[in-house]
């Protein structure tokens, strides 16, 4: 069993659709990277919140094995917090605010038994801050990378540095539009893997996910849904499936890489039924593989 | 083998992209469509051009099995033009020019031999001549259907009269949409197989095409292509693909539409590498084989 490491965000969401709700309710990659990634391996979390966080309210991942050794508490200080609104196309929202708070000064520290970490995920975070990690884990197998938009704009110098260093990066297809300046997303990852990842995987929402590795490209749809809640937090419980499926499994090799892929997409699926990690808490590794049982039904092409 | 019929335009197409044009080229939805069946069983096309329409510029159709006594042309007419212009990124197109000309007056009349048809394909044409084509047909095994927003908002009523004859539509995602008045895609599927078709097959471009059946959902990606030359009549080819592979089947069931969607995506993918039907005509079996062959590959999950 591999171990894992996550460093992202711990944040208050607030979230409204035109089916209703949840206000102040535990949000942020880290939580949702972690809650995924616990169904298969133990995952060691660092992130950061104000006094104002309900940590009793992540009583149910630390049963499920995530460590929050990491997990920093300001005294008097208030939580990172988003608000946002989705329409009735769940693909489309307005982020009504975001208030970084602590997370402003967000400088992770790894405890000394988080150091030696087979498999890290850096979360869409700064790419100084994502490069002060790596400078503080000792030889992991696999790093995996997010970012997005603000931060491709904003630092990129810091950003080309973090790719040098990563193996995996998981963005999504603006963002490699973005970073390459590509329409075509094929070409656009290939020149994505010569900046340092050796495998890219394209998240495309509703459509699925690319992946593109050595052995060459592979394609998956979404899970179908007919009723999607909130995609908060989907592509953040993708990368946690996909880091959780690695972790226990021998190698990982194409054949593993692809069906990791299958529990990303299966994770993020459940995420997306409920209000902010809702979903997830009540999920049950019994429900994923069914489902898993169903993505391989839907995707036989004989 | 069963016996093919499609009813569809005829054009001259004139097409512009970043990287070159043609003026004046064959297209249309029943050339497109027999170009792609044309590999795997006979094909029946009836449709109507001009005088102006160069009827040797479809020879290597005839060499290929496709039976043009359907193919009627108008002494003194004008053949369908259509004129468009497509953008860097391939999803955006103008339409600058739409010339019905003859086909304004087309009035589908079958040759006797036609009427036997075991699989009949109605190309998006006026839905009040989709339903003078099955009057003119004997108890055909499947009949397949393509419409467009023109037709669902301004021909509804007749259009509702084709689906309850149809076995089997292609659509696309925002025409689920239009016809069903739902957001989600599955759940307007679902609501399109209650308005006549047991089948229906929703085509998303680039992100490939989801199928509903009695037995569930399946999901296929798009043939990933750096290079798209010209995405004029992929939909077309798609639907070829799938029906000529239906056509060559011994059975239709569910095993035989999943393999026919693999079909349909290969044969669209190799239309859009080039201006009109140029990549159809050059294309040989043993190189949609081996496409086909890479397809799974590319979808192949562990």
């Amino acid at each position: 069993m591999k171990s894992i490491l996550v460093v992202g965000s711990i944040a208050l969401d607030t979230i409204e659709t035109p089916q209703g709700g949840v206000a102040d309710a535990p949000g942020g990659s880290a939580i949702y990277f972690s809650a995924a990634a616990s169904f298969f391996a133990g995952v060691n979390l660092v992130g950061i919140a104000g006094e104002d966080f309900p940590t009793e309210r992540l009583d149910w991942l630390r049963r499920r094995g995530v460590d929050l050794e990491g997990f920093q508490v300001i005294a008097g200080g208030r939580s990172f917090r988003w608000h946002g609104r989705y329409h009735s196309d769940p693909n489309q929202r307005d982020t009504l605010l975001t208030e970084l708070n602590v997370f402003q000064d967000f400088n992770p520290q790894l405890p000394e038994a988080y150091r030696d970490a087979d498999l890290v995920f850096l979360a869409n975070i700064d790419p100084e801050l994502q490069l002060q990690v790596l400078e503080q884990v000792n030889r992991p197998q696999l790093v995996i990378l997010d970012t997005m938009n603000f931060w491709i704009e904003g630092k990129p110098e810091a950003l080309r540095q973090v790719l040098k260093k990563t193996d995996l990066l998981i963005v999504n297809d603006s963002e490699v539009r973005q970073l390459t300046g590509e329409i075509n997303l094929i070409t656009g990852a290939r020149r994505l893997t010569g900046m340092g990842p050796r495998v890219l995987i394209v998240k495309k929402g509703e459509h699925g996910a690319m992946m593109l590795t050595e052995s060459g490209l592979c394609c998956t749809p979404a899970f179908p849904l007919e009723h999607v809640c909130d995609p908060t937090g989907a592509g953040d419980t993708f990368a946690g499936g996909f880091t959780g499926w690695l972790a226990q499994a021998a190698s990982l090799d194409e054949a593993t890489l692809r069906r990791a892929l299958v529990y990303a997409a299966t994770l993020a699926s459940f995420t997306v039924e409920g209000f902010s990690v809702q979903r997830l808490e009540s999920l049950t590794r019994a429900e994923i593989e069914q489902r898993v049982t169903d993505f391989h039904q839907l995707t036989r092409l004989d």
